[in-house]
């Protein structure tokens, strides 16, 4: 299969800190679906890793026992395009974990890229942010599960893309769909 | 909230007539996060009705009993905006009853567009379906649930749809995520 290697763009799905429904911090838990959907996302758009971002211990056990299923178990004969997918999937502590990681497999410090339904600061268009990744940037988009990225992670962010707009004002995508959308911006190859 | 209503676009995600494993035809069992996700990006985008297909009565009946939890049940006080996505879901047996339904709500007969992993016949860039329909043009967007749309769907386009093409040759997107990237690649504002 061929695949553009010249960008260098991870994905980090965040299960904590992000916000709960009134804004307060919370660990929210894994949602099967957010990794298979997700990987097949990241493996079409050309990603190098996805990460599964989660300090607890039950959950970081369910994501093993899930991607073995995928990678090693019945699932890799049931379905070999999914076990492609998933050998993008990593499983993560923290976001320090995850930068150390992509600095020992490709010596580099990404730019922190923050995703929000809310308006941000810092927050760049995505046709420039493209043109970064085009240019070889390494580039870490954050994405928040439950109702988005903590204050303290935001923070973090080199710069931030604006929200998605559609037709209307409602801003409730899924994350699933929300990472297709901006993979697509970003990545896409429009004809 | 505002809605831009000059777009009059509709989604079908059929689960019968479609592909199987081995390109049999089938019908598909309903994914709820199917109905969710869809839902989700249907209102952001401002789709006028999210159209689930199913000949199968017990599968109907589940759809129904989604839509009430969501619409009237303790869905749609636990979370308000999820019941203002989910008034766009509606349930028909075959695309016959779709095109009906569109024509007694709004006289009109849309064009059928359909969407595949794979090229299709007669297929229009992104670009030119989407002047199409900003100009107004009533339009179908046809999703197949499975492995894609059954032949004898795909020939009832008025026209169709590339393939999304990512990065790479892998062609496995989930549909919630081709949903996604489609309603923006047509109906998107970018900055």
């Amino acid at each position: 299969m061929k695949e553009i290697t010249s960008q260098s763009v991870d994905i980090a799905l965040i299960h904590h800190p992000v916000l709960g429904r009134n804004k307060e911090v919370i660990g929210s838990a894994i949602t099967n679906l957010d990794l298979h959907d997700i990987a097949r996302t990241a493996k079409t758009y050309g990603i190098g890793a996805y990460y599964i971002v989660t300090p607890y211990t039950d959950q970081q056990e369910l994501v093993s026992e899930i991607i073995d299923h995928w990678q090693s178990g019945h699932g890799s004969i049931y379905n070999p395009a999914r076990k492609e997918a998933f050998s993008l999937v990593r499983l993560a502590d923290s976001l320090e974990e995850v930068i150390a990681d992509i600095r020992r497999n490709r010596n580099e410090v990404p730019k922190i890229v923050t995703t929000s339904a809310l308006r941000q600061n810092s927050s760049i268009a995505f046709a420039e942010s493209r043109k970064r990744i085009e240019s070889g940037e390494s580039t870490l988009l954050l994405f928040g599960t439950a109702h988005g990225l903590a204050p303290e992670l935001l923070e973090l962010a080199d710069y931030s893309l604006p929200a998605i707009t559609g037709k209307t004002s409602y801003n409730h995508l899924s994350v699933r769909a929300a990472v297709a959308i901006i993979c697509d911006r970003l990545l896409g190859q429009f004809k």
